[in-house]
């Protein structure tokens, strides 16, 4: 028998990934999922870019390579146009926003350290704390204006210092909540009076669908407290594995060699194929086309919220972009003794205490609006609210 | 200021990758690289690959999903057709064998445990034990029959005992050996004797040119002491950023957790597109030409050692396949001290210093063969001989 290390053992079972096995049969009405819409994926233009891409650039293509210098440039300017002034040398590609995580992890932390992460947030960022056994300071998180900032100062104040905080500032997962402007502020100036890294995890500000953009943690700093963290998986398509991290000149060897250390390098097909379908200006009409889909089924879910959740004495969060909605049951209910009633009822949720870090949270649910169709929504909330009042609180 | 944690500062910068910046300026003659052949890489079938499953597969190859299945059944077929039984589920798809090892160390062992590798091996595999902190063992490696075996049973007896052991059996990188069947059933008696797992690295297995096969050290064992990791870098195309671990039944979960806390999953596009390639019966007609062009080099390479080389006292292993072929200079010379030098008469390689994991080794060099035409192999070795006349020893 094998022996497991530490860092093995302490790694969770995703009990997202558990439930949603569940939740994969076809004739169940799904909110699990946190994809984005299948009907929305961009197939006939990315299936355009690879194979211009394999023509045009033929073994460049298909061998190692250094990061491809088309796409650091894009995004480059795409970060300028939201505010950041970096340069192509600044944009590190990764395979993603969870292998971001994993990389800045690694280059502030070692095991036993202290990080900050929100009291509910995605269970990646759970993963990469656990995996790396780090002591976690969590905070909460306001529904209408974002993280705790006063908590977070009590976190950035306590002994031993925290070695970072990881933060998701736009249409957070799970809560669907972004941060408010006045709270970036404050966030910005405690980072730099504790001196302590913030990672701003930002896999969804590409996806507003409403309201104002709010500038990114980074477009308020001098770059020397922000790592910002952008992701190809919602904007673009999921299988592209593709991510960045804006960081300053002095760490880029650094991330380098972490990252050579963890898998090498990105694949030279799907970094040229990303850079192809952005200077083709594919961008922008994909994301009218996603962010029109997401607005109309946020629309449904909102007015199927109303209609039969209001009367259980339910709340929610509205989301302005994203894919995901936060619903708050009376304190009485446990949504985790609910999901099997619901997926009997052939209708699945994710309960929110999956991504309540230290526990609680059990009223809670987290529901995906952008991978159902609008009738499929209606139904969805319709049934589980019938669930729930079948299921009378004890 | 931002501060490195200890695992950012003990991963050393690769020398390699700063000797080869100085050896891509196009007029370099360089047998410095890793890489397989430009010429050889199989650019017409992978484009038609992916023309097919993007037309074919449609959203489903964009979005997220489980590891492809198609690709884990060629995969287990083939580890069977080499002897190695195992199911579909066995096979654990990556990014790659640096992401493999990556993987499977933090699977065995927490930084501070021992761990060990041969004396000069793939600077991947050291940057893993650095960047994971642990004590290294080191067995040198007989350059003919492969690693020491009665140094490798005193590194598994020491205490405290180690977590893992990681060979290269197959063409090893940089040395070209191979190990020796009898070796090959000594380890795997060593490794039940002392209950210690061997990570057995094997990206170059398929690249044979000469002589026969001699079976997997998996091949040799009943899976409880063998973790094979396979890559598709080399055999098919290295950005496909592809590879596969063959886990057995217990530890497939965990493998799936671990690997989700540093990047989620691998892409179901380039997933695809190898299941496509392999099922459509391209690979043996790849590996033929591919070996064959090996082969020619390789044959070029050890003639003109012979005529230039010889006369200076030099040794060399004799590949029988992969990429890499390892030179011995006479004791008083030093490649280090030579690199630049030659850099200068605009020809490159790899001084086999950067292998040596406890430095020494500094009257060696590796050759790469596969990525150089006959007449820049000719030209090169005897381009370097004349530089290493010339650099008469102190």
């Amino acid at each position: 028998m094998y022996q497991l290390s530490e860092t093995a053992k302490q790694i969770k079972r995703s009990v997202m990934r558990d439930l949603m096995a569940l939740a994969v049969s076809p004739d169940i009405l799904s909110l699990a999922g946190g994809l984005p819409a299948n009907d929305c994926l961009p197939a006939d233009e990315l299936k355009a870019c690879f194979e211009r891409i394999l023509q045009r650039d033929g073994y460049r293509a298909l061998q190692y390579g250094p990061q491809y210098l088309p796409l650091r440039e894009w995004l480059a300017a795409h970060m300028g146009r939201r505010g950041v002034s970096c340069k192509p040398e600044n944009i590190f590609i990764t395979n993603g926003a969870q292998h971001s995580l994993a990389i800045l992890s690694r280059l502030f932390a070692d095991p036993g350290d202290s990080a900050v992460i929100e009291s509910v947030t995605f269970t990646g960022v759970q993963q990469v704390t656990l995996g790396r056994r780090l002591e976690v300071r969590t905070v909460p998180t306001n529904l209408v204006s974002g993280v705790d900032v006063q908590a977070l100062e009590q976190a950035f104040g306590k002994q031993p210092k925290p070695k970072f905080a990881i933060l998701i500032p736009n249409f957070h997962n799970p809560l669907g909540v972004s941060i408010a402007l006045e709270k970036r502020e404050k966030i910005i100036a405690l980072a730099s009076e504790y001196d302590i890294p913030i990672i701003e995890d930002d896999p969804y500000s590409l996806l507003r669908f409403e309201g104002k953009a709010i500038p990114y943690l980074r477009a308020l700093d001098d770059g020397q407290h922000v790592l910002y963290i952008g992701s190809f998986s919602k904007m673009l398509a999921p299988a592209m594995r593709l991510g960045w991290i804006v960081a300053p000149d002095e760490l880029g060897n650094r991330i380098t060699v972490l990252r050579e250390s963890l898998d090498l390098e990105s694949s030279q097909i799907t970094q040229r194929a990303a850079a192809e379908f952005l200077t083709s200006g594919y961008l922008d009409g994909h994301l009218a086309k996603l962010n029109n889909t997401n607005l109309q089924r946020k629309n449904v879910l909102m007015a199927s919220l109303q209609q039969h959740f209001a009367p259980l004495g339910a709340k929610w969060t509205t989301p302005e972009g994203g894919l995901f909605c936060w619903v708050t049951l009376p304190d009485h209910y446990d949504t985790w003794e609910l999901f099997e009633a619901a997926v009997a009822q052939k209708v699945a949720y994710i309960p929110g205490g999956a991504f309540a870090v230290e526990g609680g949270y059990n009223n809670t649910m987290r529901f995906n609006f952008s991978n159902a169709t609008e009738a499929n929504i209606r139904e969805a909330v319709s049934r589980l609210a019938q669930v729930i009042q079948e299921q009378k609180p004890a």
